[in-house]
């Protein structure tokens, strides 16, 4: 229940204010050259704190590994990554300890479970994503030597839609927006949300590409469904579309057909996917994310004995999650192609003869 | 990768015009009273051919039980289901066996598998999700016992959307309509399109109502990642939203927060999920259809040569995939369910003492 | 629960007197020549009736293929096969309804389940091990096609132990003996607890020769280990040995290890296996049976209300379970070696690079 | 592949000589006190040095819980347990480095993974059955709110076999001997092949009492076959046996049938398992262990060059393994056992009804 993939495997464990958090790692094939200092990057890139558009809360996020590697190669077993948790102002949690706040997992967690960690959220706390982001580095690591590359960016915040894609604007911009030109307006109602103690929603778009043909495994564990689960388990993820997605449903079959040439597809409206199974061309997916619910205005809610009551939330928090969810939509789909990477092999038997023939 | 389902689990095999398809059902509670008829009216409202709105071709889809039961109750052990395929007209597809028809899972099964079994698109076919219906009428047998209820019907077809939701008149539309003052207009749609030799989109509405708090696994396991893995899972689905989903991107956090009264929420934005958990809200789920590929219309594409080609299909297929969609997305959202429910056993220590302490 | 392996992976279903039994083979590549007479051939070999040294019950075992093949090739879908039940003689178990048979599964199953399909054994039937057999036929073709073959025979009857082992032999043998000298003493042992309403146990000695080195995944799917629960999973067996077994807890390290030279092992005291990995030697397996509990003497137990009975079996049984157990050995062996050779691929990245790179 | 059990779940990570090892334990139910008092107990139980009769290396083997706590309670988030390494003397693996070890897995690793951590054996090394101790202990402390409870000790070391079977003696016993009378000799065994540079066997029985009817899920998760597995996968491990086991071989059917009374089964040949399930009998499990593979005398081998050599292994290491392998069958037992009664409920429609009717 808290691992992810069949071959390419992540198990992770860690609440917001416990001792640690991180992963295990397992089916890494071995021979795999493991670059710490780019797995410590991508965390780098996901850490709160960068900018007056995210949460002032601190993380270090300092990821260290503790098995599973040998002389800087991956040896077949199991990586464990662990990411001590440093400065815990668990105080801050204290008017939280006794109510559900609005939007968020305290309520179910405690109905659930009967008992919960409320220091900022415990288990259900985005900061997990954490220990995504160092598993999907070493996904990440292992695609790139077969040339498959992800990318990732804003499409839209608070409604304001990019009009183009730039992947490479993003990775220098503070909210990771792909469109430079919409980018004003869309920093611009970020900070108006958070100076008016509101947040907003945001749309991430990730693409892969370099991804040979025939990745996902039919009929329940397509390509598009395992993405599909993968971006909708993000924390405050309330949609997912391949491709066109929504869009589709409004178009004839003529138009939303992709044509095929000797040389490939002449559109991709399909995301790079039929069938579910990827078709060589880049996969497209777009994750909606909710405004976050940790707002600073009063709401109302119940307390632990079901009386009603009106709070006001204190804390540092993000206006918009979308920005950071950037990059653990990219550490989903490194893991997902990862893991449809390795399950791909042995599908035909000349697989076997390749590896087993002498 | 041809199951569904970690406690409450379908196998299922078979492919469009094989002998016959069905599904192992695992997990199922012995004591279940099965209900042959009900299963058999499940699969009666899926099967093609009652409208003009449909394909007019004719599958029968009568069900059989092989085992698993014994004097009209379940045992315990896997019920096997089976569909005899009659209507074969297997030469209908001697022309698509040398080529890949666009937005069809022609072009990626040959490659992943090296062969493929062209008759109706085999395995790939829609033809499938029979199977599924069978596994998820006895998911909803199931589900009752415990008040829980599953709904469906089309909110939106060839982008005119529903205004309203009324659940008892998609029973008996043609299109399953949600709206009966939209229905019009979108049968009109739907009929100009196929006399235009196109196809049109849809979106399914599914919601489940009596469902308890705490269905959902966290982290890797919650109940919005796999309703989204099932529904995307569905022939043809581009797009999945939970509660508001692709709106909620728009609001404000203090718009989008369902607060929190001592009888419960005041609003449904979140669509009865928090932290991938059931609030005991109703489930809400939206699953995008796009134009079904089968269009009677010129395209190119290659054959299995990669040479460009020039076609139009032959047969019988529908013009709007979203309408028997419906019935497959409750089906979907039942083994969820089930599975949900079965899982949620054994959570807390009290569990353990109800089942085993003397 | 009623599935076994992870990529080749069986799913059977069916009563011994329900409509049929069967299986699901799902994750056999495509491009495998399904030999159709071969796997009926393995059927033969395990049905009962073949000499006086079995039950006279006759099963015809006609197995049929439902799916999963295109033109004798499989296409990488779930294969499923099914053999109907013919001679169905439910009236032969109504003495046995009301009451537990000793060292049979008729009060665990009542009791797990709160009802049961008490004709013949229902679920609990050594007869499911046809389907055992089916998927085990189809892990044969596909291992056959690397050099993997599997052998097996009975080293042990009632005590009397086999000096040699002649799997040419066993083949034509009609109680599958390894050793003709003992052949005569053990069949005499058979006859003589049939005479006395009585049964006896036996040791199945099963073997797979042409392993390539590395099949096995440490550490909690290790080739001994899986090995080890296929085995002990069949009817009636008690006992699992690996290479030397037993015995070797009565040696000496210093005579236990296997001396490794240039050209391979010295001995193959280890059974194969080293750390939970193949060593490319041959793989050698001990199950041992127990006496069938179907005896014709009067036996004490309870019905189903907890009360003190006597009674007497009626019907048709082995006298020796452990003859007709051999096939089902290599059936267990087949198929956990067919997923493991799957799983396999993939552990090394020069794999990734053989399969994906142009 | 390095995760044992489906509903309670460990997954366990590091390698003799790495920085940490540990695991994560998934699926304890929220709500049970875990003391982690007893969780080190057991781990200073399983570890080395505590007499002559076990290697003289040291290994703390202080045990740290990160995560899956609140206050003194499981949460039924992911228990994340680890041990750091200390002394780690790496050195006195250089003389292995290049040449395998007969006996060990050495060659395997080697040529399954393609590199290999040969310092004191990697993650082959028993030293990761601390995790699997960590983690039973957890088990041990669930089964033990429902009456279950678990014990062992050796009943045959060097072919010297017990006599009577005494748990409250083993627990006192340098060699967790079981019989007292055949201590002594037991011991001698063991010193003497110490002395001579060698190693011996020895079995460990291992018995659950207090088990519920109805724990195993047929027909491929029975609970003999999962406990077949479970203690074959120990390092080595070559044969298990349940209840009489091999004995059984030579029994007649007559003889080997557990009567059933009212008041319960006569005896317990079965070892308390029918058909795979438990019948509330005592739970009876013997686990052979080979002869240590690390023994002071010269051996052939051959280096990573496939050259012929000879050498003497230098180190320290235990000369009779089976018996810390005793605890390790006990975190076994309890882990398979926790499972099963996780898995069981749900099973009936009662059980729904018990956990969710209001």
């Amino acid at each position: 229940m808290n691992s992810f993939g069949k071959r390419f495997c992540i198990t992770t464990f860690g609440e917001s204010h416990g001792k640690a958090l991180g992963c295990i790692v397992d089916g890494v094939p071995a021979g795999l050259k493991i670059d710490e200092a780019f797995i410590q990057s991508e965390l780098d890139r996901r850490k709160p704190g960068k900018s007056k558009l995210e949460t002032a809360r601190k993380e270090d996020d300092k990821v260290e590994i503790l098995s599973g590697t040998f002389e800087g190669f991956s040896t077949g077993t199991p990586i464990m990554m662990v990411i001590f948790n440093g400065n815990q102002k668990s105080r801050d949690y204290d008017n939280v300890k006794e109510l559900f706040r609005p939007g968020h997992a305290d309520f179910t967690y405690f109905h659930k479970y009967g008992i919960r960690d409320y220091r900022g959220g415990g288990r259900s706390s985005a900061r997990e994503t954490a220990a995504r982001v160092a598993g999907g580095a070493i996904a990440k690591l292992m695609l790139k030597t077969l040339g498959i590359e992800i990318k990732s960016g804003l499409c839209e915040v608070d409604g304001i839609k990019a009009k183009s894609y730039d992947f490479e604007h993003a990775k220098s911009s503070l909210l990771y927006a792909l469109d430079k030109n919409a980018e004003g307006k869309q920093e611009e109602a970020i900070l108006s949300a958070k100076k008016q103690h509101d947040s907003v929603g945001g749309v991430v778009l990730t693409i892969a590409t370099g991804v040979p043909i025939g990745l996902g495994e039919p009929l329940y564990y397509k390509l598009d469904a395992i993405l599909a689960e993968a971006m909708m388990g993000i924390n405050a993820s309330k949609g997912v579309e391949i491709g066109d997605g929504v869009l589709s449903t409004s178009l004839k079959g003529s138009q939303n057909n992709d044509g095929i040439t000797p040389n490939g597809f002449k559109t991709n409206h399909s995301g790079g996917i039929l069938g579910g199974i990827s078709n060589g061309d880049d996969i497209v997916v777009k994750t909606h994310f909710k405004p976050t619910p940790s707002i600073f205005q009063e709401q109302e809610t119940v307390n632990t004995k079901n009386e009603a009551i009106k709070f006001e939330l204190k804390g540092r928090h993000d206006p918009c999650v979308a920005i950071r969810g950037s990059i653990v939509c990219e550490a989903m789909m490194a893991l997902v192609l990862a893991d449809m990477t390795l399950l791909n092999i042995g599908k035909k038997m000349e697989h076997l003869e390749k590896i087993y023939k002498k």
